[in-house]
């Protein structure tokens, strides 16, 4: 099985760490081809970076679906594009905030998110609500940009573990979920440390895809995600055209 | 005043309309400054179409904004990129099924709104319960695309009228929403063909935006829609960096 | 255009207040007209005096409709009466707590409302999640009396101020409603002070009204909204049954 | 133990239809007393029949509560007046809309409540939100007025059971509320005919106070339903002030 | 009238209490008949307890039923077994958490609802989203064992006043319900020493079979109540089969 | 891996089946441990069987766990003692209407779900709220007996085939859900038949326990799932207490 992951940002080292965290969490037998876009921002912080990132996004959905992904996922988690993403592929492409709610609402009762930055608050609220999780899960940021988590002299680390703390406590939750696709490397210590189950997105989405490629399921063309109608496109994004990018 | 009005497709006729219905339902003292990207799909009909216009239409909020607009009307009605274009902007900006639920919430008790493709019902659904009307307005399709309502030849009116009729009875509603900018003219002759107000959301945006200039309110920064922060952008989109796009 | 704006209570000093602060909202060309009832209490705090104030209220909206009005405020921020106002009249009637809120909503992503006494957030919370804003806006009292804010002996300003400063922390909201009618007067000061938006609902609801007459909307009369029943009516109201009041 | 029955229309007929539906559904040793208001309209239909009938009812429960009753029904299907009649009382008050749900959510899963006027489905929505029945209970109206149920010439009965047979049909419903009070002497014939309970809201309003009343519970004075407080009342109201009304 | 109180625990000492309780709530003329199971936990502390008291509730249940209880209570605050009960027997069940908030909410506001362990928060919001109370109660654990409370040497009592004292004021709550029927003796006492209403679930139980029996109302039997299908039941249960145990 | 499915009713042949639809969807190295209670119900049709098959059911999620299983799905699509297999377990358990309910929404956006008898359509609209899908999965009963499914001469598959057509028109839904252990080799012909993805909890089940054993994930202890507390149980149910069905 292969299984594509996007990160949608263009910072090669957080694709490279998210890739690897992929892997560490696939099935034997899975391939993780690991990409980012060429185009768009550097990291994703908040609606204006969200809303950029996705023509290249999209970009890297038709080319791993032309280039025989069975499934994909969607490694930022404000799940940037989900349905933009559905629309235009066959294959099940899953958000890492969908995945980590979805696998964390199996196991726990009332569960903490803790994201980076405030702004990110509101906007993972709302997945927080779609998803169905209004009533028991909790949305903190610990105001620590995203790419600091890819720096090693950052305090980073240790403000993410406040937050954490913090949150479990006003929470009176019993499980974690990081609420930002850098974290992904952190679950395992971080699960040891405060004797909850901690779930990172990254993992949960690749595990999720793989769930629904073995299952044989594909995303739905007969309603909201019907394969995008062919239309004219102009200007920087004429590429960008149905027709044309599902062609690959 | 001066009220920017950004068709987010790239149909001229289509924006030529809108700007017509905008200059006609605008106060005495406003401009009118009706615009659509120079990038993008020629229409928006679902997901994929919604995100590969945002680049476009923020572009435009960026230049109305540089060119001393007051505020900001998007005129489509899957209210795209709105979030964005917030973050973006100082000045206000609406979405025309924002504003539309909003107006006709205020003058009658349970509405229908009646969209172009069954594709958009599930995204205008959504965009219902975001603005609070979940429990009082109920979105139905006429089964007619988009650019159809621009061609006089087409019985995509007669469809239309249909489709009202069966809604307000089916919904037991007191008013009707037009679900797509491209209804915006025929707000007024179906009101008195069917009894009850209906709301054309281009007219309403522009209303609205007044309104948020007239009271001097201006889209919070200190939040979620928190000026982008500056970042490197990469590829077809470099031109997008925050920095780079604020400055116009 | 001729906007009604109705105190429901009958302290004249406070119509004089409110009627100053909508016409510093108004749009040029729109003449207000600032009433307050003969009959019911000196202020509204609370269910009892609320519904002591209808009849007075009802009585206003009759005269200024048969006086050419072309909509109307109802300026007490639990939007008494709403629904019987737009039951008797034919111009759009709008409530400041609708106003505020739809207009903050507009700007901001999460709204902290500051009213006067504890008793009124009960029924506040009830307006939010009417208008459906339960998911983004939060009450809270500030512990002063309705007519303090009237006295400039007393200290409810700089009370009304420490309120304001913690329920935005709390909240982590990014705009302010001010949820009293005789607040009026401070929202350009406190949003200079505080650095967010700060609505006030009676100039909301001046500019609101505005928009929905320069729509040419009215009130829908075939819902819940239709025109009261004739009726026999006796005692102290037998001057308001339908007919009577209706003609003026 | 002595229970108030109020009827918030002036027609006596339904008063006593109303009282002796009451004393049939009362205990042994509880004391019926069925009133109505000397002001205000002959029947509730719709929001402005409902706000002129507050200035009566809230007489009668006054009086009551000085006349030493011990609980109150409001026996009006729109709960009219509920809680400003339970802030100015101290006795338990009931809405004979929540005492038939309550009561119906006990002893059922899904709820027909079928009304009397198209114009009362939206208010009783309302009250059925409040009351925590969105996700179980149904409102249709029969399109019957309210006084055609006093008049056995009218075929109000055989329009009634028409459309209770088609919302137990429509709901997948196992109970039906009758939202009337003037159908309080039908429920038992109902229930017999269609084989489901069937509930009317005046007995069920009067066994839920002889409950609160067994049980020592009186309204709760520390908050939302506080005493009203002392203020000058003016015109025709003038002898409303609270402390004029509580003094009886 | 007879009404059956069953304990779901097998902890006889506090049938007792709770019997008296019961019957000290009960009105003039009413039998209490106050049972616990002969198989099962001691105390139901949690999911997995509750799952088990299930058999030995159910046929106090059926055996209450054939000794023409005319309906019943299950004492015990997670409302164990309410649905079964109600699909089992055709007199009205009812629970005590349903009961205490129902009664309460007719009374005041906004509640907060005092249980015993943590382990108990998460069902019991449950249940507070079921009846409808989501809006308006707020669940807190004083972390006292169940069968505490029937220790006099146990500092149980003094723990549980100060879990309700910070619970009034975190919650801004006008009433409380006592979230255990361990606690069933204390309400009087409490609400005189918060001077505001303390609901015990037991009493309220009670006053609501009474009631629901006063109305003639029997369980519905047409919906998802309807009276178990016969089956073959095998193993330690198969006495359970709806056949053997319907009659007796 | 060993993941057990435990068919909570005692009908083998329906165990062999389930075990059968388990195996087919499980991945490559997991294997299957289809079981079921050897006391309770030969099927689950409403809420008494549902509680009755709760000892049985949880005696083999003990025998499971202790025999090295690795999680667990309980495949009835009540999703029957799912809460208590949590707490009584530390390896992660899955219901099948949870699972099934969660692959389908990553998938499509709107879900209808088919089921056996009327009187489970409520339970499962409870699940569906539960699991957060209530603004997009719609429950419908085929009405055909559970076991009818097991008899190649009943005519309920062609019952259900009609039900799943009338609910995909009604619901405008884009997938199916079947709900019912029973119809677990149905899926793939049907997802052909109807051209939308059809989903089949036992399947679905197996694969969310995969990726949640895969992850390192497994049931919080810390919350409402803590484990049990010793305790005395009594009776038949004796050797239910934790201390002894833990220990196996």
């Amino acid at each position: 099985m292969r299984v594509l992951v996007v990160n949608p940002n263009t910072t090669a080292s957080m694709t490279a760490k998210i890739g690897e965290a992929a892997r560490a969490a696939s099935s034997a037998g899975t391939e993780i081809i690991a990409v980012n876009p060429d185009m768009g921002p550097a990291s994703i912080e908040g609606y204006y970076d969200e809303a950029l990132s996705l023509p290249g996004l999209l970009k890297e959905i038709a080319k791993g679906e032309a280039g025989r992904a069975d499934g994909a996922v969607i490694a930022c988690f404000d799940d940037t594009g989900l349905d933009a993403a559905r629309a235009l592929a066959n294959m099940p492409v899953v958000g890492i905030c969908e995945a980590a709610l979805a696998a964390a609402g199996m196991i726990a009762t009332r569960i903490s998110v803790v994201t980076t930055l405030s702004r990110s608050v509101v906007p993972i609220e709302a997945l927080v609500r779609r998803y169905g999780f209004a009533e028991r899960a909790y949305v903190h940021a610990a105001d620590i940009p995203v790419l600091s988590l890819e720096d090693p002299k950052s305090d980073a680390s240790s403000i993410l573990r406040a937050a954490i703390a913090a949150a479990l406590k006003a929470d009176k939750s019993d499980a974690v979920v990081l609420g930002c696709a850098g974290m992904a490397d952190l679950a395992r210590d971080l699960s040891a440390e405060f004797g909850v189950p901690v779930v990172d997105g990254v993992s949960a989405g690749v595990r999720m895809v793989e769930a629904l490629v073995g299952l044989g399921l594909k995303t739905s063309k007969s309603g909201a995600y019907a394969t995008p109608l062919g239309k004219i496109y102009t200007g920087a994004l004429a590429g960008f055209a149905p027709d044309a990018i599902i062609r690959g």
